[in-house]
């Protein structure tokens, strides 16, 4: 008789039985005891959610998520002295490194291939408008309401990371950084600070984007036909966490301050893209020529989504807030499900039903059914107050608070309240049992 | 005869057996049955890393972590119309509740006997302190880092969920809405907005707290000798998610604003503690005063918590912030553990470390090796700016800022990162490899 019987899980069991009828009972026996044993080993209060996978050092993985507290020994990138987190030097052979170190921290494994980290961020000393930092706190609140009911991380820098790499080319080496700070995480997920989420419920569908590497909102006929460098807006994309990204930011940010031919971009960018605001060059119009100039290498792999507001220009979504407040409402009162109590923890479950029920295959963008999902404040400023002078800087500072407390309805149901008044920020009103459905 | 099952959720499962005899054939094909039901239940294909465990709906467990997307038609305390999350209605029965709420949950079981939810917040409107609403946004940052690290959800609140609780009562309304809103949390950690977290390696050592159900830092000689109103600081306290906590909430906030018998609180509690400094019945006299008249019910499950800053009067701290900063690049300098690169996911590993190597046995506080965990700038009231006259509010608010960016020097280290001087919070200067063994 032939036994082995490694760990459960990631491991193997063979069991071959050769037997004379002389041993049936034994063999009968013996396969009890077989069963006896894995159940015991999979049912024993000691590894009560023990996972069915090895851990580097031969233990069981906890299932309580991530092992937080295990780094094992064997040598890394982190190890390897000419790596650097600087956006002023080249990382190479990152899809392998950070394969590997998945492998050497597999409880980071389940669930890698969607993780996201949010990177966020704002300058490092006081506004000048003296609302400005307010509405800066309440937009961070915003998004980490949103990744606490996703379950995402985030990150918000408010210093540089390279002196000369400011405004808005600030975030290229905070996204660089977070790349090689969360291995774990593939994708990295840039929200400028006067972006909004209003739609708390709404995930980005990333199978749709399999085969990409960077997904930003934009439109392909405004690049290539009309060159206009408002034809997708770097305030707001998600990049993998991959060696094409780390080089995409090696080239993008050639074109920045960093770069010694900083000055020579400007005036290339504006020559193409007239329309473009700023003399000097900036980063949205620095991607925005490189799919201009190389379709080929980028557009491939760079998507321009369109159908949803993965950022929405706020212009085109405040008036309507009023409006789909009421769509969503009805939608509750349709179904119970909708108007059922949880934990904020499974609100995901509700965010899901409802998109099935009511939503599936509806687009979002102007008139659509589905509230925008990112509403950002563009031309706003709200920090230095420098709006756009095409808009009154109250109208600015108004509509953010009817936006941000518009989200926080959808997060503060769960605690048992609302804001009665888009307009109104505190006190909250509690929310009636069965609410939509009972009249307030 | 060969049953092969082939892959089931990363496990192997194959059965060889070679029998000369029919009927042997058939036990030996029972067997195997058994053996491919038992097998197929736990390792389903559709579940990668399924977990050893039955689901409520009889599905395995997802093991990446928590199955956000799971909410079973189970009734549960949702579901129950009497259940109101409002400060002047009670709970009761939380215990069975929660505990049934998890059983219908089973995904969120690992780990919730130490699971955290912090709570923070602060007012609905722009500080009056023109530099305030920017500290509050850092200090909320420092929170978010911290929870990051830690892997604990943060949720900040800026409205008032009941109009009458406002100021320093505020916060008992919203621990309540989130004791319900997060019955997968075991402990809610209030943490005042002018708190900041100093040391982000430090964990609070629960296990002390497992016959406790509220934590706070504070002295018990100073409450039942000295009757002061500061024997203890409810900025920062630790509650335990259960029915016990919720009866503490509905007899604290009887002495609160939404009583009726509000009025009558604050000379019974000048009475006693004779240095207390508002005339109005405040939150944190009002726990002390539940402490000291009745010790027999509250003082056993009252844990007053003294060796390490809980939170720390930040006059005892700051001082310190440069010397505390040599003395842990001294350890770092000993051992080259510390000095090791890592993703910023197994942080705690580090931290585990340097506590058993270097910080074993040592007390926090005032001359001790160790940073105070919690730097609290009480009386400096960041957003109102009316601080305590005591002070200069200028120190008030550089000090904040060098509490922030040391906290901020362990954080940034994961990116690659640190600030050269504590009053400098930007731009932050390049870590070199092996820091701080090489000369800077």
């Amino acid at each position: 008789i032939i036994f082995s019987m490694g760990k459960h899980g990631g491991a193997k069991t063979k069991t071959t039985v050769c037997l004379s009828d002389g041993v049936i009972f034994l063999a009968g026996a013996f396969m009890s005891l077989i069963l006896v044993w894995s159940y015991f080993s999979i049912f024993s209060p000691s590894s009560n959610y023990s996972l069915t996978g090895l851990r580097g050092d031969g233990g069981p993985i906890k299932c309580s998520g991530l092992d937080m507290q295990f780094d094992p020994p064997d040598s890394g990138f982190y190890d390897d002295p000419d790596l650097s987190y600087s956006i002023e030097k080249s990382v190479t052979g990152w899809d392998e490194k950070r394969k590997r170190w998945l492998e050497l921290h597999p409880s980071f494994k389940p669930g890698s291939e969607n993780r996201i980290v949010m990177v966020t961020g704002s300058q490092s000393t006081p506004c000048k408008n003296p609302i400005g930092d307010h509405l800066l706190l309440r937009c961070f609140k915003n998004k980490v309401d949103y990744c606490r009911i996703h379950g995402h991380d985030i990150f918000y820098s408010n210093s540089l990371l390279h002196p000369k790499m400011n405004s808005y080319w600030a975030k290229l080496p905070v996204v660089k950084a977070a790349m090689l700070a969360h291995p774990e995480a593939e994708w990295i997920w840039w929200v400028d600070s006067d972006a909004i989420f209003t739609d708390m419920e709404f995930t980005p569908p990333l199978h749709r984007y399999r085969y990409h590497n960077l997904v930003v909102h934009g439109w392909a006929n405004i690049i290539y036909d009309k060159q206009s460098w408002t034809a997708l807006n770097a305030g707001v994309f998600l990049i993998r966490n991959c060696q094409w990204s780390m080089e995409l930011i090696d080239t993008w940010k050639s074109m920045g301050p960093v770069s010694p031919d900083y000055a020579k971009w400007g005036p290339i960018q504006r020559s193409i893209f007239k329309d473009k605001l700023f003399p000097e060059s900036d980063d949205q119009t620095a991607l925005i020529y490189l799919l201009y100039k190389h379709k080929e290498v980028y557009y491939p792999k760079i998507y321009l989504e369109g159908e949803y507001y993965l950022q929405g220009y706020w212009i085109g979504v405040v008036g309507g807030l009023a409006n789909v407040t009421e769509r969503y409402l009805e939608m509750e009162r349709d179904d119970a499900t909708l108007r059922r109590r949880h934990a904020e923890k499974v609100s995901e479950r509700y965010g899901a039903f409802r998109e099935e029920r009511f939503l599936r295959g509806e687009f979002g963008g102007r008139g659509s059914r589905r509230r925008a999902f990112v509403t950002h404040f563009t031309g706003c400023q709200p920090c230095s107050g420098d709006h756009n002078p095409i808009y009154d800087g109250d109208t600015c500072w108004k509509e953010m608070i009817r936006a941000l407390n518009f989200a926080d309805n959808q997060v503060m149901r769960t605690y048992g309240y609302v804001h009665s008044d888009l307009s109104k920020t505190s006190p909250l009103q509690p929310v009636p049992f069965d609410y939509p459905d009972e009249p307030w």
